[in-house]
């Protein structure tokens, strides 16, 4: 067996895809590691939402990234199926971000001000206009935010194909390996040892999400990611119910295709549980009601939860550890990592490369606690 | 292959699968016929109560069928266990049959005379009495009606126990066979004929729940059992939350093994539709947290749905047709399927065999709409 | 309740939803019935061959057909995912047939010269070249007919695609409702009797797949569908196994995306039983393990099987009934269901709303059994 | 939250909840942790053989120890039942372990003649008495070793039964809760890290399977656990195809409840992938037929895999590290760990609480590598 690689990315989920996509199209052998399976936990778990706009209200370098990321969606669906075979379920219909209150309506009108002068498109919708459009909305919407560039995919089919992009372009990937520890030769990263033994690379990426604290923590590497529990649940209706995805404060309402619609989520904060909760399920299907009062009537379809990776600064890592040459990490992405993984990987992937990549310097590792 | 048969039964879900049971043991050859797989249907969906005494209030005929019926279960655990191997999961730990309002208080109250008239255990306790022993239910609880015989089952495999019972025995089960039309000649069953082929028998028991109108409806016989869905869904959790079954207007909750309790049942007329509307899901998680305001933390699990089989004097039909010699039906058990099965294949099968059973007098055919 | 339409639809599988597609687009109010949930038997059992030539060596009007409706695909394809939303996965790779034996290569490159006659490409290569496109193809394989335009597409998703389109063109979709008669007046057709109750239309449409015959049959209209049960199973790897689909006497295997074959399919004859059998396994096992033998390193996914309808001549059912005005039929695709749905639709769209289609003339419900 | 204990257990599968049970019962506060769910990996993987004869064949510790748990099982199977309602499937039938040449007959009449020495019964065969008691064993078998003791359980309801009532009992159970490192104080054991913070206590046992050395190599102790993953199939039938137990070079068929036979195990060294090969499934399924040629004919169920712990000297370690008082590993049963679990749940209790316990000395920890 092979064992000796270029680069070896820790975690399955979509940024760790995403990089070994963009380092296997930049000629490197990638050996791509997965505990558990491709995609299995939070990138299995998200809605999908390219929230840009709707999550992120500051103008700031996670901004600037994400407003980058969202943009480079078109091409990138248009790629992944060409090598892959794999649709990855682009929606770009829009968003409102809905308002129940005066005090919403005037931060929101905010929000547009700072995204307009951002260069983005924002524009504020009474409730009466809303409805038009969508007319399952609640009578007590007093209107919304609408961002016409904030779109979703399907986030395990994003993660698939650029995981297979990455294997038809010679990448190769295991799972159910896990990785016990990181190797390194005066600092210099020289491999991983894992479950099924040694790998060899001078660079290893951690994209571990939730779960990258723990990989690090023997070579002394300290990380404040928590983890946060997102709870969903998902209902069909052979009505349409919603044709913009929409966003307001505490919940969601994503709609996909063949009728369904993706209710998301809950934050309880520090906990790796994966199962959900009654209490979850009872908080968005209150929350859901008061959106879309005829949701009621939908099938439900099912329920689920994922552990998203927040950081005490709210911006994901994405960087070269200081102390060690060849440690990248590029995990923290917290609600947004979906939006965020064409960016993560062709920026991470310039950085594994060599190259200087200004756009990352916000996000840089010296942020880590000593 | 064999097509000849003493027996015909036409439907596999517990009635059916107990009037197999039966039959075999009185020595007849028995085909049990199933659309779809063995207990596929509401006898799978059911939460297994066996609720003689919650569900019914008045004396009367279904009363002292179901009371009988009740009692038969401590034997028939062994007994199924020990020819099939498969444990019922009988649980007789009681009811409580709770009460939030002084009108209900009264009328508990006056339907434990009733029981108490007809020779069963019943008894008022007060909410401060109930919560010492079921320290998680609410304080609105007013009080309720202590049943310590009402308890419950697997229903699934309940069914189970009693089709493979009947398998060893040697009667023959057949899934996915459809039953197309029934034959007679000169108005004595000769069999049936099935996307499978024709099987002969002078005798066929109709145990088809909801769906038994259709299939003699060729026959000219008429049938008002309206379907009634039901919507359940179940949590889990590591803490005892419960250890009676608790019964009120609206909701049960049953507590079955590994922490898991079913919370049920929505009732819906006149759909087949086996889906969940998060309606349904809605109100039953409104009525639990009302009953047991820590049932949120509890995981949860899952949601699904039975068609149950209603008829229009609330008694099932149990008896052979006027019409047409050896044509059974043992259907419309509505909400007591699992609590009647016992009575009911004992009591079909002596009917089958040519017994006169007065006990079945009250649900005879003769009801039937013409 | 509207319950008044131009025209219902029986039978929600790939053919009834192309059909509810085509006559939506045709300004009908059309109302689509299906028994179970959509694409719950063949259609969504299928492996989504686009055999056209692969499954069909003889010029003659199937194939006329076929080949007709596999060039349908490309557009279609843009079409439904532009309305539904929903990609259907066609891949159009071509297909190998191919030879183990001197004979087999005899018959082949007899077929291959129909074909060309018949205006269609197919070339013989023999087993070196073939294994230089496809490596992982056995040794013993004596060479094959390449066929460049039989591809495949997502049996599940085409159906979904169009039903979900239809739905979004205003077409009504029921699920779980089971037609129990059709009701006519003087031979006009008037609608349907269901489980929910009565539909009108003039206009009503079988497409039941092999469960047709027992739609019909109430009417005095006979049928000869027999069903037959094909068994598949998938295999998933993240090693490259397979390009192109392969089809030998007995056995094809079509890669799907994410590293997925499926390897189908056994022909057990006149059952309705949707199990799998160990038997079907080991026989598709060992005829996989001949076309390619390093398959037994695959990742084991699932199997499953699906009921097909086979005509007495082979041909499906396509037409108006002589007796019955507003009775069409649209069933016995056989094992060509998926690739002749998009003609399907289309044709009988167009004899339904009055148009003249000399194309069907050879699959009329002449051929019926009396 | 309490977070202090009197012992702490690592691992959810049958061996944790078998001490976690004991422990509890013996008056001790226990958290059993578990990384993911309860008997997720092996326990809940295994067939649930009691192959105390079959798989041992020499007189010796083991052995002894094998015996003395299968003995337990009966009284253990009515205690689990009474405390937390759940039937584990004790099924006593006895097994056949059967031979198809004359040099596995003498063999086998050799391991007879220990095994009688030992005090246990067994018996040789001849081919056509077994195939009078299980008449669809093929022609082939020579004849077998009759072990009326030998039986089997569910082992995943008996996971579950020691768990829950170990939580009747008092017991804490927490799953997705992954150990990080096991804490000490001058080398007395004080607790765990986990990903949901720190637990305290003085007594940490490790149970963790083939996933034991890595909880324990931050101390320095090392393990020579080797994973060796096991493939599965289950098939169901309606005609009983068995009654006993086959136990055969390199396939067993055990014959569960309902019509279902496990048919297991392949034996893949050195991997934690628990993906199902087809090349796993051709194996069994083509030693399956040879046992059973009739088994073809019986519907299949599903395929899943599990990862045993193999030790080097094939005994499980059951001990107290002598360099850290507290700390007690047991694991290591390889394909004996649901045999074992009654006796390693009694014996590593009576260590824990402080107990000399002489059977355990020759699973002694001194046997781990330094």
């Amino acid at each position: 067996m092979k064992r000796s690689y270029d680069a070896i990315i820790v975690g399955g989920g979509v940024n760790g895809a995403a990089i070994a996509f963009n380092l296997t199209k930049r000629g490197m052998k990638v050996l791509l590691l997965e505990k558990n399976r491709l995609a299995s936990k939070s990138s299995g778990a998200a809605a999908g939402m390219l929230g840009a706009q709707a999550e992120l209200e500051n103008n700031g370098p996670l901004f600037q990234l994400a407003r980058r990321s969202r943009a480079m969606f078109v091409h990138l669906a248009e790629e992944l199926k060409e090598i892959s075979g794999i649709d990855i379920e682009l929606v770009n219909k829009g968003m409102y971000k809905i308002a129940f209150s005066e005090d919403q309506e005037h931060e929101y009108k905010r929000i547009i001000q700072i995204h307009r002068q951002a260069g983005e498109i924002a524009e504020w919708l009474d409730g009466d206009v809303l409805r038009k459009d969508e007319p399952t909305l609640s009578e007590e919407i007093r209107g919304g935010m609408y961002i016409p560039n904030d779109g979703h995919v399907s986030p395990y089919r994003l993660t698939a194909a650029f995981a297979y992009s990455a294997l038809k372009l010679g990448a190769e990937i295991k799972e159910f390996t896990e990785v016990f520890s990181i190797n390194d030769k005066a600092n210099q990263i020289q491999g991983v040892i894992t479950n099924e033994g040694g790998f060899f690379a001078e660079n290893v990426i951690i994209a571990g999400g939730a779960w990258s604290g723990k990989i690090v923590s023997e070579l002394g590497v300290g990380f404040d990611i928590l983890p946060v529990k997102g709870e969903c649940f998902s209902v069909k209706s052979h009505r349409t119910l919603l044709e913009k995805t929409i966003f307001s404060h505490g919940c969601y309402l994503v709609p996909k295709s063949q009728g369904r619609i993706i209710v998301g989520a809950t934050m309880k904060e520090n906990t790796f549980d994966e199962t959900v909760s009654l209490d979850g399920i009872s908080i968005l299907l209150e929350r859901a009601k008061k959106i879309i009062p005829s949701i009621v009537d939908a099938e439900w379809e099912k329920a689920w939860a994922g552990i998203r990776p927040q950081t005490g600064d709210g911006l994901p890592f994405l960087g070269e550890h200081s102390g060690y040459k060849g440690l990248f990490i590029a995990a923290g992405h917290f609600r947004n990592g979906i939006l965020l993984s064409p960016v993560t990987g062709e920026l991470v992937a310039e950085l594994v490369i060599g190259n200087v990549v200004p756009e990352l310097q916000a996000f840089g590792l010296n942020r880590l606690p000593k």
